[in-house]
C-alpha cells in the first residue's frame, strides 16, 4: 500500500435551476472529482462549470456516469443489457471528456454512479463492460470500484482489459468479514462519529486493515476514499479525515499520480466487435 | 472550386424502438454522415450502430448536434443563450467523438441540426460560438454552414477561430439573388424534379453558378451537397445526383480529403473565457 | 362467461416525428384502445389524435401507463417503490383522461404497459397499488390484468379496492398448466399460425378452456383478448380472430358494455393515506 | 373591485431529489397555489405532496403548466404552434387534476408558467388557445392572466370561450403607463422595499390604482397578487403584504370564492375542431 491516498467525491450534481451539494467548498478538499454527466444529474452548463472549478483547484476530473433516470437520480436499478450499459458509459464519458479537453485537461477516471455502481457490485460482468468501454475510449482512464469482496476477480478483469482499477474504501460504512458492505437497512451500517471514521480511514491507509462489524479484522487494499459534500457536517468530516491522514503521514493525491502504468494487454484481447 | 465535392446527409435519427430514415441504404451513397447526438434524435445505441455503418462504408463521420427537444425533433426555435448553445454543442460533439474513437476513427465535421442551424443562419454569432466550441475541442473539425448570403462574414469568423468551414448547397431548394434560401412557405421553394436538381448540383460543382428564383445568375462556392434518405424517392434523387456528378467529371469525396489545412490563428484569438 | 368479448390493443405509441403501429387500420378492428400516456411512448399531440381516432371508430379508450423510460420503450424493469408506481399511474391516467373529456368521452380502463405489467404479474402488490390509484381517481375505471395464475388473488383485491378487473387472454401465447405464460425465451412460447390462434381465442371465448403447453386442459375466464397492429400480418391475425369469433356467435364489444357494476366496497377499505 | 383579493404563488417546483422553494412555509400564507405539472418542474410524487399540503392548508389548487424544458425551467421561449400549446396544457392540467381528485378536491385555476406566460402576453392568441383547452376540460376553471395592457381583449376572449379570467397584479414590479410591465432589464423595474410593495398592493386592492414608472396614475383591476417563496426574505414580504391588506380591510380569499360564475356562452362558440 502506498502512503499516498486519494479522496474522491461526487460533484456536479446540480441540474438547470436546481442546486445540489456544496461543490465550491468540497472540491478544494478532495483530489479526484467524480462529475455527473447529464443522465442522472448534471447538464452541459453544470459540467463546464464543475470541470473549471476542479481544474482551478488542481483536482483531477473523472466521469460519473449514471442511469438514464433523472427523476430517480440514477438510484433505481434498471434492467439494462450489457450493451446498453457499455453505450451509455461511452456516451457520458465522451461528453465529459469534451469539457475536460475544452479546459485543457483530460479525464483521469470513471466511477459509475448510484444504482449502476451497485448493479456492478452485484454483477461483475458490468465492471467488465465498463472497462471494455474505457479501454476503447482511452486506456489511460482509471476505473473506481469497490474494495473488498470480489477484488481479485476485478484485478483479473483489469489485466484482461488493460484498464487500471482504483479500489475505493468507505470510511463511514461498516463491512462484513467477507469484504462486502453492510446494507444501509441494517443497524450499525453507517458510522456517524467523525473521529471514528477518520480513525478507520487512517488505519486503512497506513496498515491496510479495517475492523469488521463482527469485530474481526480484515486486510483491505484501497487507493481512494469516498467522501461527501451534501451539507456542512459532511464537509467537517472531510476536514477531519484530511487532518487525521496528515497526522499519520499519509499524503492526499490524485490517483493518476501514484497508481502506476496501465496493465500490459499485449497478450490478451477482449474480443473486437 | 474543387472538382471534388462532398455529399452529406443527416443519419442516425432513430431513437429507442423508433426507426427513422433508410440509413443502411443511404450511407453507402454519401461521403459525410451527420450523426444525431441524442438531443433531438439518436441514442447511445443508435450512435454506436451508425458510426459503425459509416466506418464500414468508408464514409466520414460528423456530429449533428441539435436542440434539447426530442418531441419537437429539434425543429422548434428555442431562445438559448450563446453560452447554452456552446455547452450543448460541446456535450453532443464529445459524446459522438467517443463512439468514433471507440470505432477507431475521429470526427471530421460538425453540422448543427434543424432549428439550431436556422438560428445560426439568422444570427451568425451562433456560428461563432459553435466554432469556438469546436476550436477548443478539436481544431481539425470542419463546420458545415450554409453557402450564399453571409458567406464572407463566416469566412472571417473561420479565420478568427481557426476552424475550417465547408459551405453547403441545397440542390433542391430555390435561392434568392442575395444568396439566401427561399422560404419553404413560398411557392417554388422546393424543386421536385430529380433531373433538374441533379443539373443544378452539377452546374454548381463545375461552374460555381446557380440560377436564382428571379432568373438571375449567382456565383456560389460550396463544398458539400445536402441530401436526404427519408424514403425511396429521396434515395433515387441521391443516385441521380451521383450519376450526373460522375458524368460531369466531379468526384464525390469527404470534405477532409480536399478542404486543406485549418486556418492559421497565430495572430488571432478565439477569446479566452 | 359472457358470449361477448373485448379485443384490446396498444395504440398511440408514436412520438414526435416518430411513427409506430398501424393505428388507423387497427383501431376500427378492436373494441378497447390502450393509449400510451407519454412516459414510454406517446406525446400530447399523439394522445389527442389517438383519442379522436378511437372515438370516431366507436372504440372505448383506456390509459396505457408505462415506466418513465422513453429510450427503453417502458420495457426495462425498474426498481420503483409502490408509491412511485401509484403516482406515475395517477399522473398518466389523469393526462389521458383530459384528452378523453376534451373529446366528450371518459376513460373505460387502465392497462399497465410493458415492464410495468410484467412487474405487476411478478408482484401482485403492484396490481393493488394501481387499483388504489384508480379507485381514488374514478371508481368506474376497469383494470386489465393477466388471466390465469393468480386470478383469485386479483379478484379479492378487486373487491377490496372496489375496482373491476377485466382478465386478459393472449391467444398467441402458450400457457403453463398453472395458468402462467410460457416465457418468450422458450421454444413454443409464441404461436405463429393465425388459424391456430383464432381457434384458441374462439374456444376460450365459448368454452372457457385452453390447451396448455404440456397438453393438459385449463379452465380460464377472460374478458378481453390482446391483439397487435405492428405490421400487416398482425392486422391479418386480428381479422382472422374477428371472423372466427363471429362464426362462433361471440360478439366483440367493449368491456364496459358487459362487465357489470363495480364491486361494493362498503365493507372494505382501500387504506386511507 | 372586490374587497377580497387572492394571493397566488408558484409551488411544487421541486423535482426528484432536487428541492426548490419554501413550500411548507409559503403555502399557509397564500390562497391559491400554482402547482408545477412535470414539464418545467415537478414530478408525480412532488405533485401529490404539494396538492396534499395545499388541501391541508385550505388553499385552492391550480395547474401551472410549462414548456417541455426541464433544464431551462420553462423559462426559454420556444416556437410552438397553437395546437402544440393547447395539447401540452390539456396534458398537464389533466395530470394535476388527477392528483386533485385523488385528494378529494378539484382544480380552481390555471396559470401558465414562465416563458409560456410571457409568450401569451406577447401573443394573445395563446391566451385564447389556453382558454379553449380549459373550456373543453372543465369550464369552471379560472385562467390567471396579466392585468393591465390588453385586458379588454382578454375580457372579450373570456366571454367568447366561457372561461373566467382572474387578472394578476405584480406588487413588486414597475408598470408603464400603458399597463405593461417594465422589463426586468431596465433600472427601477423591480421594487425591493417591502413596505413600498405592500403599499402598492393595498392601494391597488382598495382604490384600483397604481403609480406608474413615469409618475402617472393608472386605473387597474386585479383579482390576485403574485408572491414568491424562494427564500426567507420573500416570505417576509408575503407576511408584510398580508398585514397591510388586513390593516386596509381587504380579506385574502381564493379566487373561486369571489369571482362569480363563468360567462354565458350560449350565443358564442369557439368552433368545434
Amino acid at each position: 500500500m502506498s502512503l499516498k491516498i486519494d479522496l474522491n467525491a461526487d460533484v456536479g450534481e446540480s441540474f438547470g435551476r436546481y442546486r445540489l451539494g456544496l461543490d465550491s467548498q468540497l472540491i478544494p478538499l478532495i483530489s479526484s472529482a467524480n462529475i455527473a454527466c447529464g443522465f442522472h444529474a448534471g447538464d452541459p452548463g453544470v459540467m463546464r462549470a464543475t470541470v473549471r472549478l476542479a481544474v482551478d483547484s488542481h483536482v483531477a476530473v473523472g466521469a460519473h456516469p449514471g442511469l438514464p433516470d433523472l427523476v430517480g437520480f440514477g438510484r433505481r436499478t434498471m434492467d439494462l443489457s450489457l450493451d446498453e450499459i457499455r453505450d451509455l458509459v461511452t456516451y457520458q464519458v465522451g461528453a465529459l471528456q469534451a469539457f475536460a479537453v475544452d479546459r485543457g485537461t483530460r479525464l483521469q477516471h470513471v466511477k459509475p454512479h448510484g444504482a449502476l455502481y451497485n448493479m456492478a457490485v452485484a454483477d461483475p460482468r458490468i465492471w467488465g463492460i465498463v472497462m471494455q468501454a474505457m479501454a476503447r475510449l482511452d486506456p489511460s482512464l482509471i476505473l473506481m470500484a469497490l474494495a473488498g469482496r470480489g477484488q481479485s476477480e476485478l484485478a483479473a478483469m483489469s489485466r484482461r482489459h488493460g484498464v487500471r482499477v482504483a479500489y475505493e474504501f468507505f470510511g463511514d460504512r461498516a463491512y462484513h468479514a467477507d469484504g462486502s458492505l453492510v446494507s444501509r437497512k441494517l443497524p450499525g451500517s453507517v458510522i456517524e462519529d467523525h473521529g471514528h471514521v477518520a480513525d478507520r480511514v487512517a488505519r486503512m491507509a497506513t496498515e491496510g486493515r479495517v475492523t469488521c462489524i463482527d469485530g474481526s479484522e480484515m486486510i483491505i487494499t484501497a487507493h481512494t476514499i469516498c467522501v461527501h459534500g451534501d451539507n456542512p457536517s459532511a464537509l467537517a468530516l472531510v476536514k477531519a479525515i484530511r487532518k487525521r491522514l496528515g497526522g499519520s503521514g499519509v499524503k492526499i493525491a490524485p490517483l493518476g499520480s501514484f497508481l502506476g502504468d496501465p496493465p500490459d494487454t499485449r497478450t490478451g484481447d477482449d474480443g473486437g466487435r
